[in-house]
């Protein structure tokens, strides 16, 4: 059976013709003046953002931290139920690990009260403490690999032997036992095109979320040469939704988006 | 400077004669019927064995996924101010693990809302990614080194060389470089008393929190001789808060607290 989320993935970017996810980092200091007065401030914000690139985005990503740092989990529900809504797919970043009891409830927060369709997490733990979400076949789970950070490399570049690194070694597992499901996708950083062409060869047409164009500054180049024989979702957060903070904000997200999906599809075509 | 936290934990050990933190896992589902009517159950059910444990526990450490899977911020808010209202110190255990602009809004989530003394993090990321809570010198941040589950060798236990594996370059790096602040402690499961005592060579007498007794079987007696030449919390949740379901779980929480402190410190005296 083919997972419903990678499967709505796959519709929305041919439909579409988009590899675009948008980021939902919602920093609740960077909202225009003209919505912070509402009621829902971050909803009111996301939902113009939301209906100005419904037809550009394949998928929603909102990064949890931005709405518990403030204590809004009722925008963020808001805004998940939102995109549902419209049907289409919502990864949730959270990026939780933690082990037994304690995964069993991160997994309910993210799935049952919040209802992602897919989310990120961290495999410090190992595959026990991941079981809780990849269990769940009817949902996704990105687990990251190498990250976009400048330090990513102090642990994940971590010599195993001559020819691995911890990183690599998370995609074989990603792509081997750790995948009985058919739900694994892997987070890799578009800042890294070297380490994004060694994960594309480990793992196949696994599907890979790469953060770090926008404002984190990869080449979109660089990154269709590096990775695009496979399944990819790039992703893009303040560099389209705080692309302008006057009232016209939605437009300027909407015109940013459709730059942004036409850069990637050019370097697609390219590579 | 002493780190505030680090101060406050060794004056209510030598206090209380006490190096038990008792984990705050308060799941929805456990709750004796006697609170379950309340209008704050969760809060009202911690209240109850907060104050029939305060002159036994040294810390309280409360795990986030257990108020966020039910949206029981609120309460989770409710108990931490209660326990500082008692001036006892609060470890917050949320494992978090992001970069960059991300980072700092889960520095926000914890020490602003939430006011945490302390915090438990994710190195997969590397020293950027922790920087937001390290640049804290007011708070302390314990690191995930070796943790307690069935599958953490996975990862952690990879080999980095003929002589280092993943958990001991953690250990390396946090009592090293990154704790420039002087503000790190590592969690170390105590099911792993092998790998305790190796990370207790590494890191000398740096705090060390260990999960892992209680309802996860590991040997207090293994535990107390392989890490007890260094400051320690020793933390155990479920079977202390859980010891009893019916009207008087307090009175059996404080029993079980008693008991776990006395087992403590009589291998304590012993090693």
């Amino acid at each position: 059976m083919d997972n419903p989320f990678f499967s709505a993935i796959r519709t929305h970017q041919l439909a579409k013709n988009s590899l675009l996810c948008i980021g939902l980092d919602t920093h609740f200091g960077r909202l225009p003046a003209v919505v912070k007065g509402d009621e829902n401030p971050i909803f009111r914000f996301n939902k113009e953002i939301i209906e100005a690139t419904k037809d550009i985005a394949c998928c929603y990503k909102p990064q949890i931290a931005h709405y518990s740092a403030v204590g809004a989990e009722r925008e963020l529900e808001l805004t998940i139920n939102f995109i549902k809504s419209l049907g289409i797919p919502v990864l949730l970043d959270a990026k939780r690990g933690d082990v037994g009891s304690t995964a069993d409830m991160y997994a309910k927060e993210l799935f049952e009260r919040y209802g992602a369709d897919a989310i990120t997490v961290n495999p410090y733990l190992g595959l026990d403490s991941m079981e809780p979400y990849l269990s769940r076949s009817d949902k996704a789970v990105f687990i990251l690999c190498r990250t976009s950070n400048p330090g990513s490399a102090e642990i994940q570049n971590t010599k195993v032997n001559a020819e691995e690194q911890v990183y690599e070694r998370v995609a074989k597992l990603a792509s081997g036992s750790w995948n009985y499901n058919s739900n694994i996708g892997l987070v890799v950083g578009a800042t890294n095109p070297l380490e994004l062409r060694r994960v594309r060869e480990i793992v196949g047409e696994m599907c890979l979320l790469l953060p770090g164009i926008g404002a984190q500054g990869a080449n979109i180049g660089e990154t269709m040469e590096a990775g695009s024989n496979g399944e990819m979702l790039i992703s893009s957060s303040r560099a389209i939704i705080f692309a302008d903070s006057g009232n016209d904000f939605g437009d300027a997200a909407r015109q940013m988006a459709i730059k942004t999906r036409d850069e990637i599809n050019l370097c697609r075509t390219m590579s």
